[in-house]
Formats: structure tokens, C-alpha cells, sequence
């Protein structure tokens, strides 16, 4: 639930008044990463000089150019602003973290928002990423470095690559096809862990458990506000006749959504095996609750007659016939003996010794 | 659920019922600012004879009148319809508290109500607005003094202010909009407290932490009465071609829609949370329940069987042979010695003691 | 979940059948009451003999005419079928209880159904009405007597009305506007009574509050059970071009509607505190039982071991040698206080005593 | 969940497979009754040789014939499928059980299953009822004898009954209707028994109570499961514009479709107050075993500390001076009523005592 | 939730990348079987070599040839795709699983996947089939070998079989019947499966009981996650005019769908049970622990006031005149009997013993 980049209730909408504040000296600038291809060439170049770099005419034969920006502020996006006419809300939605996975056309460009999920060290790692589609020209936002391109990244520069044919849309496509397919090792991950935690509450229960899936019941809930306005995004671009989406990118695109679906489709079963197996500790917290009483029961109930009768001997009255006579002692100790047995054998007619917990008490 | 000013069932619809009763004496009058503002000027007055103030004429280049209404009664709002035609379902409206957000639209002007969320000293307080609009003149209602409005007003002041040359309909959506982006630090205040009540839950529970989850839930289902049919009526604003809201204006209303969107998923977010939270509070107490049988159940079954041997021996029978042999005080100890090893190996091995509660029970 | 005039399954539908039987002797007549309202007058009569009044003419002036029924049997609706065409199935839904709110267009008549809930001694009174609509005649069937309906009389009755000059259809919105407004008092009623429950329940739990809790839960089932398919009517009836409703009526009826969308919200509200509340209490039991196990834990851990070494000293074995050193008695307090105090310092370890039930067990 | 006449999947649709085998030799043959009925005459006839039958010329007169089948098998239907054209998937499915209520048109018939619920000894027995209308005909098939038709029966053979006046698609109306009307009776036998459990659970809760919730909940599982697509197929039936139903019957149909809405609404809170009184249950027992707790824990924590005191002064020791002190014996006694009198008060402070459960704990 | 050849996020869509690859030496071939049918004729062949075959001609007189393909590798789909043109997304998914099920209309073929489930040793084993149709051609492909459809084969391969005169849409539906028929013996399995678990819950609930109905809703929610899809699937083949499907296999199809509503019907039905099942363990837990309770305070409660007795009768304090007194001993068992008695009355009257657990406590 963070919101990294807070906006003043009642300020005026749009990038304008993040302008006013001149940049920090000491902040890291955004780095970009430029990579121009078309069927024959593919040059990827790592942008110090932003604004001359824009300057600077396209290579010959380029037909898509994809800006990989990373880390963001609002003096790069201005820079970029003064050749690509990005809407000023869609530029403030890129500085603001969190926002909600969307798609929004404006005029001049498409805009999707999403987020990136990640296993960092066995904890999903979430960033923000935007698109802003041109019609040649791609350009991706990420909250942080580090993502899951570096293969398509690859397929691009493969010689020959069958993807360098087509159209910027289509590279799209491939980005969001890379951050679904990147849900499925976070699940699998889950899946794993389930498994694990389910035999342990078979076998010893402990409260690890339950955090543990109290900590997955968590992981679920940002995988689904994640992936499910994805894919509405996704069919969104699928049903309007957007010219920057042509019709064989937006067969792919379908499989993105059918991959999407898959996703939710297993985050609602997890969601309900990690109901189920919370159910599971619970009764078996109880079970065990219900195995000490009986202990302290059994205990106290065999020991606490006869203890009496001993106290009763035990007494100092002048009077006590029973204290003279010889087969006293024994007797007690024969008294003691019977009563140990039946209450040991009314137990077990209870079912709580012998064959155990398995039995229902007669009431 | 407070419905501050009653209406009896069965009386006559609209505002003229209220206006029989004389206005009563001691009743502070309602507190009326106007700013009017046009693309080379903003006047702002505060008004203390209304109806003299309305029959004066407005000033010249001015374009949009903002008459703003705190603590609105019957009679100030019957000032205002002899110049502005309010209808009298809309204005009965504005006095019957609490409304669900909503929007109306009658022949001579729309209708919003919605409500504004504050946060004041770690309560969300909440208070009731009204908007009615006149294609050059917005007119707002606020139950109460104190809003999140001043920033909208400082930049209507400020010298050369872009909002100044947009309409009244902008108006109405930069106010609905400070008041959606007024829900973001209520969400983010109790994500800390979510947090800390988490940190707290998994170290040592507290009831107090269970009444705090009880309280979030409720500020919760506040939150979710009020953003969701807000949304409802932004987007009824977006999709109806209302005259009053021009296109330009229409853009700004999705960000309002989609903010409150992004409102709505993380309230549902944080119920889930709250939900997960109150479940590991529950388990938590049981453990604890747990913990403290345990505790008796292993003293009473460690001293219960050897107070019973002691007890024996404590018997005045004449006839007790044991008690005149010299080895027996030292075996009465190593008698007790003996069952307690045997009783704390037996617990060892269902986990009770040593490995704690980390293990499970061998039925 | 009553259904007071049984309907025996395969029997032929409508109202004929039951015409079948005479009158029962002693059975109290209905009592029809019977306003003629117009612009300029109204009448309001006590009609004992419906067959001749009904024959009689209307008196001159009178625009609308409003026919109200307590307690009606079958043979007054008889009468009434006489002059106005009410349908079969109609006059059987009027007879039967509980129907579920509804409106039917039949060829001659509007037919409404509803029920109209009271307060009565802090009980929820639950009365179904029928509403039979013609051009200029709307009659009332109440299933008891006592109504909510006497402001709109006084209404009509008053000198120059405005009401008066409205047609048959705005009676039937005046009654309805009644019966939605008077849900308001019975969830406010709730609100009160809920507010206290939660009072009692952060401080002192009893089994009370759950049964109240119980109650509110049931009450707001039948309110829900009443509001929302009434809602629904009052959207047909406001979607649908029914003749006997004019334009400006339907103004009037949307506001009803929107009352019954609020009533709707504030029964979602109140289930939902009650379900947290419920949530709340059980845990407060739990919490109770932690207390008193640690109270029983406490006493019975800190007195069994001395009680078991004052059991050893009690031993009668002959050779016991501390028995006859000089400072063992001491010794033998010494020991107590020792085990006593090392005991009460693991339980404050515990979290048991003092900082009480705030901290949490260590494991 | 049972399916009595299993199919084995893979095998070929429709009813032809069940024919290779030939009819078993000692199985009751199906029960067929015919009624042929027209404005003027009612023939009702037991048919014994089915084929001969058919065959026959229907009497003259006679507007629409009912052929109803009890405890159909696959040959009888052959028999009658050699006169009607009964689509092989639709015979199939009669003889399949159970069925989901459901409506299909097929080219020459439309085809409608059903379930029937009785009250049987208190039990809900569920029996398939099947429907094939041809424009002139109708044909019914249940599972079982004995039915709620009954009535019906009586209303054709009544002298000038109104009913023979209508179509085939009438009848129809009329059995639906009183299969409709039956679960009325049902449920407001589960209503007397939820108010009998409520008043024993709020009373004197016992495990009968929690079981005869559970059977409720089984049994409003089955009327669910019944009345939701009963009345999907109902509302079909007035969308659809089949020849067989006229607008009349139509009118009628809309009726019994109230009605299965009315069952739904009933059903669904009985579901709810189920649901309520089974947490209400649960929460009873809660308090029950705090109540024994606090009974275990007062009478412990008032004897124990006596009980070490008692201990203490039997003990052997040589040299205890208080055993030889004339008031140590009254002194003990004081000093024991002082404890419990202290115990006392602290747990009447507690709530435990005097005020009861009323009162919540001081931590 | 497996996923046996995982993708890897950001490599090229398509069936391509995995061509790359040598076929490994040791990995078993496909398993190919073709058949080919018409109206005369129905010829068998187990494929060895898939190429060769493909190349031959298809006999004369076959009208439909179905090739069924037992865990395809990429080889075999790609030496189909020499001569079947499957699009290159729909072969990945087929090597991809699970998939959920789905329905693709490509340019050239249909495309549906689904899983088909069995009983395997009481457990339910899930195997993902694709159907590829073209207009004479289904190609099958199975996740594994062993299915359900023997039955279909025998059909086609039948004498004069009526099923060889249908297309091949025909013999697609024909598969998914069988499918979809196949779920019926899982849930008649669980069903008795279910009752049986009910009956031991009243009886005698033990931990077995949990782990099955926690065993139960995992199946269940594997199997609503096939059901629900594919009932879609088969719906949206119904819906849109694919030229594979004739109209006449289209009322066909909707028996199947009408089965898949039944399955998920079914499958909603033994959720809601395995729930109320599950309510009614953890109640008879709670009962259970109750009734231990009771004994266990019932027992303390009778002994620990006499015990105490004892105690103080077994005091050496030289003035205890009791001690003397010759009827002291006979009075001790007398207040022993008296406290016992009175203690019995007590716990009678709170309806602990006799009336056992059936009574509530008095507070």
C-alpha cells in the first residue's frame, strides 16, 4: 500500500507543477537505454545526452525505436515531452506509484499502465511500468532497474530475427507477454510452498505456519490487483480498433489475455487452499488443546479420589476404628486399585485412551 | 449512521415545509464566500447580506461565480433559489444529511452531493457536499466549515492561473477531485496502522489490537459507502453529454474515476488485510490458550501422583509395615524421582515440553 | 416466514374459490374509508355500506378518488370488483401473505405490492400493502390497521393543498415516499441499539448482546427482504410508460428510489457491523477463558509443590531425619517462598501476570 | 446426489441403446393414466395395454388429452414414441435422474423436467417430473407414484369446470403451478422447526440442535438447487414465443414465476437465520465451557491454598511451635476464612461471582 | 497446479524456439493411432512411421479421419504440421500444460483444450486433451495414455453404426460427451465418499474425518476449475457459426453443455456440504473438550472440599478438641456425604450430569 510519490490533494492535475522545483543536485539521473531496429539492423545504445540523443536523426532502416527508461523523474520526461507529445496525465500517472493496471488512449498515443512482479530472494518484488506507444515508437518506463526483458532484448538483436519485422505494437505485445509469463514462476513458487506447509500442518502444526500463510494470503492479494485490471487492459486493447495494435499483433495479444486468465484462474485456487489449510490449523490447534485437557483430566480424575482417601486415614481422630485393624492397609490399597480401574475403564468406553482421539464421548 | 435533520414520513417532498417555521434567533447564519474569477481577475468576497450581495451585479470579466455555502440552512438557500432556479428536491437534498454520493441532473442544473473525508486527530471525520451547477456559476454546500479546498483556492488566486480561463464545469471537477485525492493519506494513515497492529499481532497480541481491527473495519466500510457510488456518479458525468461539462473537462473526470477506482481496490485491499489479521489474532489467542494448559496440565500431573504417595504414607494405620523400614524415606524419593523422568520424557515426546509448541501431538 | 391465508397447492388460481364459502358470522367487517379530493375540496368519509356508496355518484369537484382498506376479506374486494375491473390474480396477491414486493401492469390497472415496517414497542411491526391504481382511483389495502399515512391526509385535507392538484399517480407516490421514509427511524432505532451492543461489548460481554446481536441480524434480513425488491418495483415503475404515471409524478418517484438505494446502503452497513461486533464478542469470550485459565494455572502451579513437600513431612516412615533437625521447619518455608517466588517470576516472564494479558507467551 | 440410472460415458446419445436389452421379466410395468378432456365431457381412464390404447380414436369432444406415466421405463416410452414424436435426447433424459430443471423446444414438442418436493414424515422426498407438450397434448412422467396433482385431477372432472376450456399448454400451467405451490408447505414446516431450535438454543442448547441445523441446511441445498433453474425455465418459457402456450396461459405462467421468486427470497434467509443460529450455537457453547471453567477455577483456587495449610500443620516435624500453641487451631480457621472471603471478593470483582457472566474481566 | 514444461518469460511465442532443440535419443516416440471411417467402412492403424503415413492416401470411402496423438512431443506435431496447417500458438498450448480449458477459432481449424478427469485408485487423475478440427479431420492429442474413449472406438467401429454417417464435428462431440460424462462417477464417488464421513462425524468425528473433507475441497476445486471453463467453451461453440459444427451435431452439443451445468451444479452442492461438514467437526470438537472440561471440574469439585477435610483432621495441633470427640469421625463422612450430595444437586441443576449436555447452564 505504499504511494511513493504523494500528490497534494487540491494541487492543479498534470507533470506541469513538478517542474517548478528545480532538479536536485545530488539525485541519480534516470538511465535510458535506446535500442533502434528494423529488418536489417538493431543498434541499442545507452543514453548519457538525452536531449541530443532525440535530436540526432534515426539511423537508416530503422522502423521501431524502443526507450527503455529506468527510474524515472519528471526532468526526463520533460526532456522526452519536447519531442513526444505525451499527454501531461499520462506523465504524472508515470511519476506516481502505485497506480492501478490501465489502459488509456489519448490522442497522440496509447498509454497502459502495469506492474512487474518478481521473486527477489523468495519475496515477490513489485514495479510500476508504463508504456507510451507511438506509432514507431516505444517508450517504457520502469519504477526500478532490473526486469524480465533482457530475452526479448536478446530476440531482438539475434540476426535475422523474425521480430525485428514487425511493428512497434508488436513489441508491445512481446514486453506484456514477458510480465505475465513472469507471474507463473511466482505461482509455481507458491504452489511449492503450499505443498510444504500443508504436510507440515498434516504432521506438527506450529504458528510458522500460519504467518507463513498469512504471508501468502498477502502475496495472492497483490498477485490478483495486479493481473486482473491487466487483463481488462489487455481485452480493452483487444476489442477498440486502436491503429497503433495491427490485427496479427492483436492475435497474440489474445494469448496474452488467455495467459492472464490462467493466472487468475490459480491465484482463486490458491486463495482457497490457503482458506482451507487456515481451517486446517485451527482445528488442529484445537485437537491439541483437546489432547492436553484430556491428559490433565485422566490424570487428576485417578489421582484425586484416592488421594482423599488417603488424607482420610491420615487423620488424627482418637476414634478411628479402621486405623487398628490389620488388613487395613491392604484394603486401601486394594480400594485404590478398583477405583483406578473403573475410572480407567469408564476412559476408555469414552474413547479418550486406548483408541484415542478417534472416538466420540457418549454423552 | 447519523441522519442529522429527520424528515418525517409522510410530509410533503422538497424545501418549502421547512421554510413555515421562522428562522430561530440564536442560530449562527450560515458562512458564504464567492469568488468570482474570470482570465484577468479573481474577487473573492466574504458575504454577509446574501440577498443584497446576489442582486448586485458581477463584476466585469468575470466568468465563473463559485458561491461557496458553510453550515447551509433553509433560509440561506432560499436567498439563493430567487436569483438561482434550485430545485426543491435538490435543495431538501442538501439539507438532509447524511446522502449517498450522487448525481442528478434537472432541467436547469446538475446536482452532485458526495461526501469529503478528513483525517482529524487519527478520525476520519466526514462531511457532506453538495454541488449544484449553473452553466456559469457553481454553487457548493459543505455541512460543516473547514475543507480540503484551500490549494483549489490559491491557485485561482495566483497571478496568471490556467484554471481561471476554464469553465465552471472545471470547477466542479477540480473540487470532486481534491476531495478523491483527500482519500489517499486516509488509506495510507491506516496502512501504517495496519502495519504496526501486523508488527504487534505476530510479537504479543493484545485486545487492544482486535478493537483497532474492529475500528479499521469500520472506518473501512465509510470509506467504501462513500468512494463507491461517488464513482458511480463520475462516470454517470462522463457518460451523459451534460452541457455543463465540456470535453476538455470530460478528459480531466477520468482521472477523478480512476483515482477513485484505485481508492475503492485498496479499501478492498485493506478489508482483506483487516480480515487476515483478525484471523491471526484468533489463532494467536488459542495459542495462548494452548500454552497456558499446558503449563497446568505438565505441574498437576507432575505433583499429583507423588502427593498421593506422600498421602499414603501420611496414613495412621497401625499396620503399615513400610513405615518402620529404614530404606523406605529414600525410596519414597526415588520413587518420585522415577515418575517424574518417566512423566517429563512422556511430555518430551508429545512436544509439550523442550521442542515447544512446535510440535504436533502423538495421538 | 409466515403465510397467514394458506394457499392449498393444485387448487384453481385467482379469487373465485375462496367466494365459495358464506361469510363467517362473527368475522369483523373491513374498514374502507374513502377519500374524493379536487382542487378545491375533499372528502373524507367512514363508508359502512361499500356496495351502496360505491354505486352512489362521486361528489362534483373530485378529481381523485382513494379507496383504503383494513383487514380486507375477500368479500369486500368482492364489492369492490363490482365497479372497478380489479384482475383475479391481483385480488388473490392482496389476500395472500407475505407477497414480495412487486408491481404488475394488468390490462385496466397498475397493481402494487409492499410491505410497510413500523416501530412498534422496539419491535419491527411488518404489514404488507396493496396498491390497486386506476386513472382516477387508487385503492389501499392494508392487511391490519394502523398506518404511517396520516401526515399525507392531513395533507390533502389541508386548506389549499398543492397536493390536491396532482393526479392518482402522485397519491400512489405520496403513500409509497411514506413508506420508504419510514425505514429511516427503524435503522436509526438500530444505529442507537448497535451502539450500545458495541459499548457493552468493549467493556463488559454478556450473552445478551449476542442475542441482540441475533435480533438486529434477522431484522435487517426482513428489512432487506422488503427494500430491495421495492426498489425494483419503483424502477419498473419508472422505466415502464404506465399511463396512470405522468412525467412530473416520475420526478417525484425517482426520489423514492433514491431513499430506498440509502436504505439499502445503511442494511449493508449495519449487517456488517453486526457481523464484526459478532466477530468481536467471540473473541472477548475467548479472551475471558484465556483469563480464568491463567487464574486456575497460576493458583494450582504456585500451591502444588509445597502442597506436596507439607505432604512428605507428613510421612509417618520411622526414619525420617530431617524431621528431627531443629531449623527444618524453617527450611521448609524457606523452600515454599523460594519455589513461590521463582514461579511468580516465570509467569511475569510469561506476560501473565502484571503486564497481563498484553504480552504475548514466549515459546 | 444420486443418479439412479447411470450412463456409462462414451456410449451413443438418446434412448435407442436402452432398447438392445429386453424388458426384465419380473419388473412392475409403468403406471399410465389417461385423461382426455373437453368443454363439455372429462374421460378419465387407468390404461393398462398402452399400445392398443394409443391407437384408439380419441373420444369425441375431448379437446386435450393428459397422459400421465408414473415410474416410466424405456419401453413404455417406445410405446408412446410410436404415436408422439419424442426427441431421443429428451426420452433420454427422462429416464435419466436426476435432471437440473430445465426447459428445451424441440421441433415438434417442448420438453420440461422438473423436481417435485414433498413433505414426507417430516423428510423432503424429491421425485423428477418430466413434461412433453404437443399442441393438443400433454405428457407427464414421474419418477415415482403419488403426487400433489390431486386437486387438479378434481378441478377437470368437476361438473362445467372453467379449466376445460383451456389448451394443453394450460394444463401445463396448472401442474407447474402446483409443484410451485407445494414448496411453500415445506418451507414453512422449516420455519416452525428453525423457531423450535431457536428457542432451544437460546434456551438449552444442545448437539440435536447443530444437527437439525445442518439437515436444514442440507434440505434449503436441495430447494435451491430446485427452485433456481425451475424458475430460469419458467421465465423461458415467457420469453420464448412458443405456439403451444398462449398469451392467456401466459399471463398465468408469469404468476407461478412470482412464486418460485418467492421461494427463492425464503429460501435464501432461511439460509441466513440458519447460518446465524449455527454461530449462535457455536457461541453457546463457548460460554457454556467458560462457564464450567469458572466453576473448576473458583472452587480450585478457594481450596487449594487451605488445603497446603492443612498440610503444612500435619506435618511430623519436631520442632514446630506453633502445634503446641492453645489458639493455633482457631487461628487456622480464621486465617482460612480470611482467604476465601479475599478469593471471593477478587472474583466477584472479576464478574465470576454474584454479577455472573455479565461482566468482563479487569485485566 | 503443475506446469510440466514451463515457458520461459520473454522467448518468442509459437512452437518455433522449441524446434531448436535435437529430439532427445532416449525419449519414446508418440504413440499415433489413426482412424478412418465412413459410411462402409471404419480401418484402425497404430502409426509407427507418422510421416510416410500421412503421405499415403486416405482409403476410399472414408469420410472422417481421426488421429489420436498419446503424449506428443514437438516432432510429431511438427511432422503433423507438414500436412495439417495447426497454428503455430495453438500447437505451443498443446505442449504446454495445464492449460485451462478453451476454444480457438483459428483461420484454418478449431482449436479446444480441456482436461479430462478419472478415477484412478480413488484419486482423481487430470490429463489435458486438445481436439484440432478441420473440416474431415480431428487430431487429438493426450497428455497420457489411457482415456475414456474405448466406447466411441467400439461405436465407430460397430457394424453399420450410425455414428459413422456424422462429420467430424460429429465425432468432436462425441469425445467431449465423454468427457464431460466422465465426471458424473467422480462425484457419485465423492458423494458416497461424503456420506460416509457425515455418518462417522456424528458418530465418532476424529482428525481423519478433516484431512478427507480437506482432501475433498481440493478435488472440487480441481474439478470446478475444468467444468466451469469448458461449459463456456462449449457454449461459445455454440454460439458462433463455426462451418465444423452442423446444426444437427449443435443440438447434441447442448446435452453436453446441459451435463456441464449439472457437474458444476453438483460440484456447488458438495462445497456447500463439505462446508456444513466441516462446521459440524469443529462443533463436535468443541463438544467434546466441553464434556472433558466437565468431567474434570465435576471430579475436582467433589473431592477437593473434602480432601481439604482430611487435611485439617490430619493437623497435629496439640487443642484440636475434635480429635477427641468419639462421634468426630462418623460426622466427618457425614459432612463428606453432605458436600457430596449437595454438589450433585448443584451440577444436576446445570444440567451437567443426567440430563447431560442436552441443558444449558443456569448463570
Amino acid at each position: 500500500m505504499r504511494r511513493k510519490r504523494g500528490v497534494r490533494p487540491g494541487t492543479s492535475p498534470g507533470i506541469e507543477r513538478h517542474l517548478e522545483a528545480a532538479p536536485p543536485a545530488g539525485a541519480p539521473p534516470a538511465v535510458v537505454r535506446c535500442i533502434d531496429y528494423g529488418r536489417a539492423r538493431c543498434d541499442v545504445a545507452d543514453v548519457g545526452d538525452l536531449a541530443g540523443f532525440l535530436h540526432r536523426p534515426r539511423p537508416a532502416g530503422s522502423r521501431v525505436r524502443w526507450i527503455d527508461v529506468q527510474d524515472p523523474n519528471v526532468w526526463t520526461i520533460q526532456q522526452l515531452r519536447e519531442i513526444y507529445p505525451i499527454h501531461t496525465l499520462a506523465a504524472e500517472d508515470v511519476l506516481t506509484v502505485p497506480q492501478r493496471p490501465k489502459i488509456e488512449a489519448y490522442d497522440q498515443h496509447l498509454f497502459v499502465v502495469t506492474h512487474m512482479l518478481r521473486l527477489q530472494d523468495d519475496h515477490v518484488a513489485d514495479e510500476q511500468v508504463s508504456f507510451v506507444l507511438f506509432p514507431d515508437t516505444l517508450i517504457t518506463f520502469q519504477e526500478r532497474g532490473g526486469d524480465l526483458w533482457d530475452p526479448v532484448r536478446a530476440r531482438l538483436a539475434a540476426d535475422s530475427s523474425p521480430m525485428r519485422e514487425h511493428s512497434a505494437g508488436y513489441l508491445l505485445y512481446a514486453l506484456l507477454d514477458s510480465i505475465v509469463d513472469g507471474f507463473f514462476p511466482i505461482l509455481e513458487h507458491q504452489g511449492d510452498r503450499l505443498e510444504e506447509v500443508e504436510a507440515r500442518i498434516l504432521e506438527r502444526p506450529s504458528t510458522r505456519d500460519l504467518h507463513a500463510l498469512h504471508e501468502m494470503r498477502r502475496e495472492l492479494i497483490v498477485l490478483r490487483r495486479v493481473v486482473w485490471p491487466l487483463r481488462q487492459a489487455v481485452d480493452e486493447l483487444l476489442r477498440a480498433e486502436h491503429p497503433e495494435i495491427d490485427a496479427r499483433t492483436r492475435t497474440y495479444l489474445r494469448d496474452v489475455s488467455d495467459h492472464a486468465v490462467q493466472v487468475m484462474d490459480l491465484v482463486e485456487v490458491a486463495r482457497e487452499i490457503v482458506g482451507s489449510q487456515t481451517d486446517l490449523y485451527m482445528s488442529s490447534v484445537s485437537n491439541r488443546m483437546n489432547e492436553v485437557m484430556k491428559v490433565l483430566t485422566i490424570m487428576a480424575s485417578l489421582f484425586i479420589p484416592v488421594t482423599f482417601l488417603a488424607g482420610v486415614y491420615g487423620m488424627n481422630f482418637a476414634h478411628m476404628p479402621e486405623l487398628a485393624w490389620v488388613w487395613s492397609y491392604p484394603a486401601f490399597w486394594a480400594i485404590c486399585a478398583a477405583v483406578t480401574v473403573l475410572l480407567l475403564l469408564h476412559f476408555r468406553a469414552k474413547g479418550w485412551i486406548g483408541g484415542a482421539e478417534g472416538r466420540a464421548p457418549r454423552p
